[in-house]
Protein backbone atom coordinates (compact mmCIF):
# COMPACT_ATOMS: atom_id res chain seq x y z
CA UNK A 1 0.00 0.00 0.00
CA UNK A 2 1.23 3.48 -0.61
CA UNK A 3 0.41 6.74 1.40
CA UNK A 4 0.78 10.14 0.59
CA UNK A 5 0.50 12.75 2.92
CA UNK A 6 1.56 16.44 2.52
CA UNK A 7 3.80 18.63 4.85
CA UNK A 8 4.30 22.06 5.20
CA UNK A 9 7.55 23.57 6.50
CA UNK A 10 8.19 26.76 8.57
CA UNK A 11 11.77 27.28 8.23
CA UNK A 12 14.58 27.04 5.95
CA UNK A 13 16.05 24.10 8.39
CA UNK A 14 13.89 21.90 10.79
CA UNK A 15 13.40 18.32 11.62
CA UNK A 16 9.41 17.48 11.53
CA UNK A 17 8.39 14.11 13.53
CA UNK A 18 6.27 12.30 11.43
CA UNK A 19 6.11 9.18 12.92
CA UNK A 20 2.27 9.69 13.49
CA UNK A 21 1.52 9.88 9.74
CA UNK A 22 4.29 6.54 9.05
CA UNK A 23 2.03 4.94 11.88
CA UNK A 24 -1.29 5.07 10.24
CA UNK A 25 -0.01 4.12 7.51
CA UNK A 26 0.61 1.28 9.19
CA UNK A 27 -2.47 0.55 10.52
CA UNK A 28 -4.31 1.89 7.63
CA UNK A 29 -2.35 -1.29 5.49
CA UNK A 30 -3.35 -3.66 7.70
CA UNK A 31 -0.15 -5.00 7.06
CA UNK A 32 0.81 -7.46 10.17
CA UNK A 33 4.58 -8.14 9.10
CA UNK A 34 6.99 -6.61 6.75
CA UNK A 35 9.06 -3.24 6.09
CA UNK A 36 7.83 0.31 5.11
CA UNK A 37 9.71 2.68 2.70
CA UNK A 38 9.35 6.24 3.89
CA UNK A 39 10.40 8.58 1.16
CA UNK A 40 11.03 12.12 0.01
CA UNK A 41 10.54 13.20 -3.59
CA UNK A 42 12.92 16.37 -3.05
CA UNK A 43 16.13 16.86 -3.22
CA UNK A 44 16.89 19.75 -0.67
CA UNK A 45 14.88 17.35 2.21
CA UNK A 46 15.78 13.97 3.59
CA UNK A 47 14.34 11.18 6.17
CA UNK A 48 15.98 10.20 9.18
CA UNK A 49 15.54 8.50 12.16
CA UNK A 50 16.34 9.99 15.40
CA UNK A 51 15.47 11.01 19.49
CA UNK A 52 11.77 11.74 19.88
CA UNK A 53 12.50 12.59 23.53
CA UNK A 54 13.99 16.09 23.81
CA UNK A 55 13.87 18.57 20.80
CA UNK A 56 16.70 19.91 21.92
CA UNK A 57 18.19 16.95 19.72
CA UNK A 58 16.96 18.04 16.69
CA UNK A 59 17.77 21.78 17.00
CA UNK A 60 21.54 19.97 17.06
CA UNK A 61 20.98 18.07 14.71
CA UNK A 62 20.46 21.37 12.31
CA UNK A 63 23.16 23.21 13.97
CA UNK A 64 25.33 20.03 13.40
CA UNK A 65 24.78 19.70 10.03
CA UNK A 66 25.01 23.68 9.20
CA UNK A 67 28.03 23.34 10.43
CA UNK A 68 29.08 20.35 8.11
CA UNK A 69 27.24 21.86 5.24
CA UNK A 70 27.33 25.57 5.21
CA UNK A 71 25.80 27.65 2.69
CA UNK A 72 29.40 29.11 0.22
CA UNK A 73 28.93 31.60 -1.92
CA UNK A 74 31.48 29.61 -4.07
CA UNK A 75 29.13 26.63 -5.06
CA UNK A 76 28.32 26.75 -8.78
CA UNK A 77 24.77 26.02 -8.54
CA UNK A 78 22.94 29.21 -9.32
CA UNK A 79 20.00 29.12 -7.29
CA UNK A 80 22.53 29.12 -3.74
CA UNK A 81 21.15 26.25 -2.23
CA UNK A 82 23.64 23.49 -2.43
CA UNK A 83 24.23 22.98 1.10
CA UNK A 84 20.84 21.65 1.62
CA UNK A 85 22.02 19.54 -1.46
CA UNK A 86 24.79 18.38 0.05
CA UNK A 87 22.91 17.98 3.41
CA UNK A 88 19.71 15.87 1.69
CA UNK A 89 22.56 13.33 -0.01
CA UNK A 90 24.09 13.23 3.54
CA UNK A 91 20.98 12.39 5.41
CA UNK A 92 19.52 10.26 2.55
CA UNK A 93 15.85 10.90 0.69
CA UNK A 94 14.29 7.81 2.74
CA UNK A 95 14.68 5.30 5.44
CA UNK A 96 13.49 1.51 5.58
CA UNK A 97 11.78 0.30 8.60
CA UNK A 98 10.64 -2.99 9.51
CA UNK A 99 6.88 -3.38 10.54
CA UNK A 100 6.30 -6.25 13.12
CA UNK A 101 3.19 -6.87 15.27
CA UNK A 102 1.52 -4.53 12.55
CA UNK A 103 3.55 -1.68 14.22
CA UNK A 104 6.59 -0.28 13.04
CA UNK A 105 9.05 -1.53 14.91
CA UNK A 106 11.48 1.19 16.09
CA UNK A 107 13.51 2.00 19.40
CA UNK A 108 11.68 3.38 22.01
CA UNK A 109 13.49 6.80 21.82
CA UNK A 110 13.32 6.90 18.18
CA UNK A 111 11.34 9.02 15.70
CA UNK A 112 10.49 9.40 11.95
CA UNK A 113 11.46 12.74 10.60
CA UNK A 114 11.19 14.95 7.57
CA UNK A 115 14.53 17.01 7.13
CA UNK A 116 13.62 20.29 5.45
CA UNK A 117 17.21 21.80 4.12
CA UNK A 118 15.53 25.05 1.96
CA UNK A 119 12.14 25.45 3.14
CA UNK A 120 9.65 26.64 3.84
CA UNK A 121 7.38 24.85 1.71
CA UNK A 122 4.57 22.35 0.81
CA UNK A 123 6.77 19.01 0.85
CA UNK A 124 5.18 15.52 -0.04
CA UNK A 125 6.73 12.13 1.65
CA UNK A 126 5.42 8.22 0.94
CA UNK A 127 4.82 5.47 2.48
CA UNK A 128 5.07 2.22 0.83
CA UNK A 129 4.13 -0.46 3.34
CA UNK A 130 4.74 -3.99 1.86
CA UNK A 131 4.00 -7.01 3.54
CA UNK A 132 6.87 -9.82 3.55
CA UNK B 1 14.72 -10.05 -10.20
CA UNK B 2 18.25 -8.82 -9.99
CA UNK B 3 20.11 -6.55 -12.48
CA UNK B 4 23.80 -5.97 -12.54
CA UNK B 5 25.48 -3.61 -14.99
CA UNK B 6 28.77 -2.17 -15.11
CA UNK B 7 29.78 1.85 -15.66
CA UNK B 8 33.08 2.84 -16.13
CA UNK B 9 34.15 6.33 -14.24
CA UNK B 10 36.37 9.20 -15.51
CA UNK B 11 37.83 10.90 -12.14
CA UNK B 12 38.68 9.96 -8.92
CA UNK B 13 35.57 11.68 -7.73
CA UNK B 14 32.21 12.12 -9.61
CA UNK B 15 28.58 11.72 -9.62
CA UNK B 16 27.10 10.02 -12.58
CA UNK B 17 23.46 9.87 -13.60
CA UNK B 18 22.17 6.21 -13.40
CA UNK B 19 18.53 6.43 -13.56
CA UNK B 20 18.58 5.18 -17.28
CA UNK B 21 19.88 2.00 -16.01
CA UNK B 22 17.61 1.73 -13.35
CA UNK B 23 14.59 2.60 -15.19
CA UNK B 24 15.29 -0.14 -17.51
CA UNK B 25 15.70 -2.82 -15.00
CA UNK B 26 12.34 -1.72 -13.04
CA UNK B 27 11.03 -2.08 -16.79
CA UNK B 28 12.13 -5.29 -17.80
CA UNK B 29 11.18 -6.95 -14.49
CA UNK B 30 7.91 -6.25 -14.96
CA UNK B 31 7.03 -5.58 -11.54
CA UNK B 32 4.38 -3.11 -11.12
CA UNK B 33 3.88 -1.99 -7.79
CA UNK B 34 6.96 -2.81 -5.15
CA UNK B 35 10.59 -1.48 -4.60
CA UNK B 36 13.73 -1.34 -5.72
CA UNK B 37 17.15 -1.55 -3.74
CA UNK B 38 19.97 -0.07 -6.08
CA UNK B 39 23.59 -1.68 -4.46
CA UNK B 40 26.59 -0.56 -4.35
CA UNK B 41 28.98 -3.26 -3.92
CA UNK B 42 32.42 -1.35 -3.60
CA UNK B 43 33.72 0.51 -0.22
CA UNK B 44 34.95 3.37 -2.14
CA UNK B 45 31.91 4.61 -4.02
CA UNK B 46 27.90 5.16 -2.91
CA UNK B 47 24.35 5.41 -4.78
CA UNK B 48 22.38 8.83 -3.96
CA UNK B 49 19.64 10.84 -5.36
CA UNK B 50 20.12 13.63 -5.72
CA UNK B 51 19.28 16.99 -8.23
CA UNK B 52 19.08 15.77 -11.94
CA UNK B 53 18.75 18.98 -14.09
CA UNK B 54 21.71 21.60 -13.26
CA UNK B 55 24.71 19.38 -13.36
CA UNK B 56 26.14 22.19 -11.16
CA UNK B 57 25.15 20.43 -8.33
CA UNK B 58 26.65 17.48 -8.84
CA UNK B 59 30.13 19.28 -9.12
CA UNK B 60 29.13 21.36 -5.60
CA UNK B 61 27.70 17.75 -4.07
CA UNK B 62 31.72 16.56 -5.02
CA UNK B 63 33.05 20.00 -3.93
CA UNK B 64 30.88 19.72 -0.60
CA UNK B 65 31.81 16.12 0.02
CA UNK B 66 35.80 17.42 -0.40
CA UNK B 67 35.47 19.89 2.03
CA UNK B 68 33.71 17.50 5.07
CA UNK B 69 36.12 14.48 4.36
CA UNK B 70 39.15 15.80 3.12
CA UNK B 71 41.89 13.80 1.90
CA UNK B 72 44.56 13.89 5.07
CA UNK B 73 48.09 11.93 5.21
CA UNK B 74 47.10 10.99 9.10
CA UNK B 75 45.12 8.16 8.14
CA UNK B 76 46.26 5.22 9.63
CA UNK B 77 45.06 3.12 6.15
CA UNK B 78 48.00 2.61 4.19
CA UNK B 79 46.34 3.08 0.73
CA UNK B 80 45.46 6.82 1.30
CA UNK B 81 42.28 6.62 0.40
CA UNK B 82 40.38 6.25 3.75
CA UNK B 83 38.55 10.16 2.60
CA UNK B 84 36.77 8.07 0.59
CA UNK B 85 35.44 4.90 2.75
CA UNK B 86 34.14 7.81 5.10
CA UNK B 87 32.42 9.44 2.24
CA UNK B 88 31.27 6.07 0.81
CA UNK B 89 29.35 5.33 4.48
CA UNK B 90 28.04 9.08 4.74
CA UNK B 91 26.73 8.58 1.72
CA UNK B 92 25.40 5.09 1.73
CA UNK B 93 25.87 2.18 0.15
CA UNK B 94 22.44 1.49 -1.26
CA UNK B 95 19.37 3.75 -1.51
CA UNK B 96 15.69 2.21 -1.78
CA UNK B 97 12.67 3.51 -4.07
CA UNK B 98 9.69 2.72 -4.46
CA UNK B 99 7.98 1.31 -7.57
CA UNK B 100 4.34 2.42 -8.72
CA UNK B 101 2.68 1.96 -12.15
CA UNK B 102 5.40 0.26 -13.12
CA UNK B 103 8.10 3.02 -12.57
CA UNK B 104 10.42 4.58 -10.12
CA UNK B 105 8.10 7.05 -7.97
CA UNK B 106 10.62 9.68 -8.15
CA UNK B 107 10.54 13.10 -8.08
CA UNK B 108 10.26 15.81 -10.98
CA UNK B 109 13.64 16.26 -9.82
CA UNK B 110 15.23 13.49 -8.92
CA UNK B 111 17.94 11.16 -10.22
CA UNK B 112 19.85 8.16 -8.86
CA UNK B 113 23.13 8.71 -8.96
CA UNK B 114 26.34 6.37 -8.96
CA UNK B 115 29.40 8.09 -6.27
CA UNK B 116 33.01 7.71 -7.45
CA UNK B 117 34.98 8.66 -4.50
CA UNK B 118 38.15 6.73 -5.49
CA UNK B 119 37.96 6.56 -9.17
CA UNK B 120 39.26 6.20 -11.88
CA UNK B 121 37.85 2.44 -11.71
CA UNK B 122 35.41 0.02 -13.65
CA UNK B 123 32.01 -0.44 -11.39
CA UNK B 124 29.36 -2.80 -10.42
CA UNK B 125 25.80 -1.87 -9.63
CA UNK B 126 22.94 -4.21 -8.71
CA UNK B 127 19.28 -3.54 -8.70
CA UNK B 128 17.44 -5.81 -7.06
CA UNK B 129 13.12 -5.36 -8.26
CA UNK B 130 10.85 -6.90 -5.99
CA UNK B 131 7.07 -6.99 -6.27
CA UNK B 132 5.59 -6.19 -2.79
CA UNK C 1 11.85 -13.61 9.82
CA UNK C 2 13.12 -11.35 12.23
CA UNK C 3 16.12 -11.78 14.52
CA UNK C 4 16.96 -9.76 17.00
CA UNK C 5 20.98 -9.86 18.38
CA UNK C 6 22.78 -8.36 21.39
CA UNK C 7 26.32 -7.21 21.22
CA UNK C 8 28.08 -5.26 24.01
CA UNK C 9 30.33 -2.28 22.59
CA UNK C 10 33.87 -1.37 24.41
CA UNK C 11 34.24 2.15 23.36
CA UNK C 12 32.76 5.46 22.92
CA UNK C 13 33.00 5.31 19.69
CA UNK C 14 33.54 1.67 17.29
CA UNK C 15 32.42 0.02 14.45
CA UNK C 16 31.71 -3.67 15.22
CA UNK C 17 31.67 -6.30 12.33
CA UNK C 18 28.15 -7.62 12.65
CA UNK C 19 28.41 -9.85 8.94
CA UNK C 20 28.75 -13.25 10.78
CA UNK C 21 24.89 -12.37 12.34
CA UNK C 22 23.84 -11.11 9.42
CA UNK C 23 24.66 -13.99 7.46
CA UNK C 24 23.59 -16.30 9.88
CA UNK C 25 20.10 -14.97 9.92
CA UNK C 26 20.22 -15.40 6.22
CA UNK C 27 21.05 -19.02 6.35
CA UNK C 28 18.58 -19.76 9.08
CA UNK C 29 15.73 -17.72 7.44
CA UNK C 30 15.72 -20.62 4.08
CA UNK C 31 15.40 -17.13 1.77
CA UNK C 32 16.59 -17.57 -1.28
CA UNK C 33 16.45 -14.54 -3.32
CA UNK C 34 15.23 -11.36 -1.35
CA UNK C 35 16.53 -8.20 0.58
CA UNK C 36 16.99 -8.01 4.19
CA UNK C 37 17.09 -4.79 6.47
CA UNK C 38 19.47 -4.56 8.85
CA UNK C 39 17.88 -1.98 11.40
CA UNK C 40 19.88 0.03 14.42
CA UNK C 41 16.88 0.68 17.26
CA UNK C 42 19.41 3.43 19.02
CA UNK C 43 19.83 6.80 18.37
CA UNK C 44 23.53 7.67 19.18
CA UNK C 45 24.33 4.09 16.98
CA UNK C 46 24.04 3.34 13.63
CA UNK C 47 24.79 0.65 10.93
CA UNK C 48 27.09 0.86 7.84
CA UNK C 49 28.76 -1.02 5.13
CA UNK C 50 31.99 -0.75 4.46
CA UNK C 51 35.76 -2.70 4.37
CA UNK C 52 36.12 -6.04 5.87
CA UNK C 53 40.00 -6.04 5.41
CA UNK C 54 41.84 -3.63 6.89
CA UNK C 55 41.16 -2.50 10.24
CA UNK C 56 42.65 0.57 10.07
CA UNK C 57 39.84 1.72 7.98
CA UNK C 58 37.23 1.05 10.83
CA UNK C 59 39.80 3.44 12.65
CA UNK C 60 39.75 5.99 10.16
CA UNK C 61 36.17 6.40 9.35
CA UNK C 62 35.87 7.01 13.34
CA UNK C 63 38.70 9.48 13.37
CA UNK C 64 37.12 11.48 10.36
CA UNK C 65 33.90 11.41 12.02
CA UNK C 66 34.56 13.10 14.60
CA UNK C 67 36.57 15.83 12.87
CA UNK C 68 32.88 15.99 10.92
CA UNK C 69 30.85 16.13 14.18
CA UNK C 70 32.84 16.67 17.15
CA UNK C 71 32.00 17.48 20.64
CA UNK C 72 30.92 20.79 21.12
CA UNK C 73 29.96 22.01 24.59
CA UNK C 74 27.39 24.29 22.54
CA UNK C 75 24.62 22.02 21.60
CA UNK C 76 22.22 22.24 23.66
CA UNK C 77 20.88 18.54 24.52
CA UNK C 78 21.68 18.17 28.25
CA UNK C 79 23.01 14.70 27.92
CA UNK C 80 26.38 16.07 25.85
CA UNK C 81 25.87 13.34 23.59
CA UNK C 82 24.63 15.37 20.34
CA UNK C 83 27.45 14.96 18.40
CA UNK C 84 26.55 11.30 18.53
CA UNK C 85 23.24 11.83 17.42
CA UNK C 86 24.78 13.57 14.66
CA UNK C 87 26.99 11.11 13.47
CA UNK C 88 23.80 8.46 13.93
CA UNK C 89 21.47 10.35 11.03
CA UNK C 90 24.92 11.02 8.78
CA UNK C 91 25.58 7.42 8.75
CA UNK C 92 22.12 5.80 9.32
CA UNK C 93 20.20 4.03 11.21
CA UNK C 94 19.95 0.52 8.96
CA UNK C 95 21.09 -0.62 5.88
CA UNK C 96 19.19 -2.56 3.52
CA UNK C 97 21.04 -5.41 1.55
CA UNK C 98 20.28 -7.89 -1.40
CA UNK C 99 19.79 -11.88 -0.85
CA UNK C 100 21.03 -14.01 -3.71
CA UNK C 101 21.75 -17.73 -3.51
CA UNK C 102 20.61 -17.44 -0.17
CA UNK C 103 23.49 -15.40 0.68
CA UNK C 104 24.14 -11.56 1.26
CA UNK C 105 24.92 -10.02 -1.70
CA UNK C 106 28.35 -8.02 -0.83
CA UNK C 107 31.51 -6.75 -2.41
CA UNK C 108 34.23 -8.95 -1.38
CA UNK C 109 35.70 -6.12 0.50
CA UNK C 110 32.21 -4.93 2.29
CA UNK C 111 31.23 -6.14 5.75
CA UNK C 112 28.17 -4.57 7.95
CA UNK C 113 29.08 -2.52 10.86
CA UNK C 114 27.41 -1.58 14.19
CA UNK C 115 28.84 1.82 14.87
CA UNK C 116 28.83 2.92 18.12
CA UNK C 117 28.82 6.49 18.90
CA UNK C 118 27.73 6.39 22.36
CA UNK C 119 29.08 4.00 24.19
CA UNK C 120 30.32 1.05 26.23
CA UNK C 121 26.51 -0.10 26.28
CA UNK C 122 25.00 -2.83 25.26
CA UNK C 123 23.37 -2.88 21.91
CA UNK C 124 20.21 -4.54 19.93
CA UNK C 125 20.55 -4.93 16.50
CA UNK C 126 17.30 -6.71 14.06
CA UNK C 127 17.65 -8.39 10.95
CA UNK C 128 14.59 -8.42 9.09
CA UNK C 129 15.11 -11.28 6.47
CA UNK C 130 12.72 -11.13 3.19
CA UNK C 131 11.64 -13.78 0.35
CA UNK C 132 10.68 -11.56 -3.06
Amino acid sequence: MLKKFEIKTAKREELLNISAFVEKAVKESGVKSGAAVIFCPHTTAAITINENADPDVCEDIIKGLKKISPMDKNYAHIEGNSDAHIKSSLTGASQTIIIENSKPLLGVWQGVYFCEFDGPRTRTVFVKVMQL
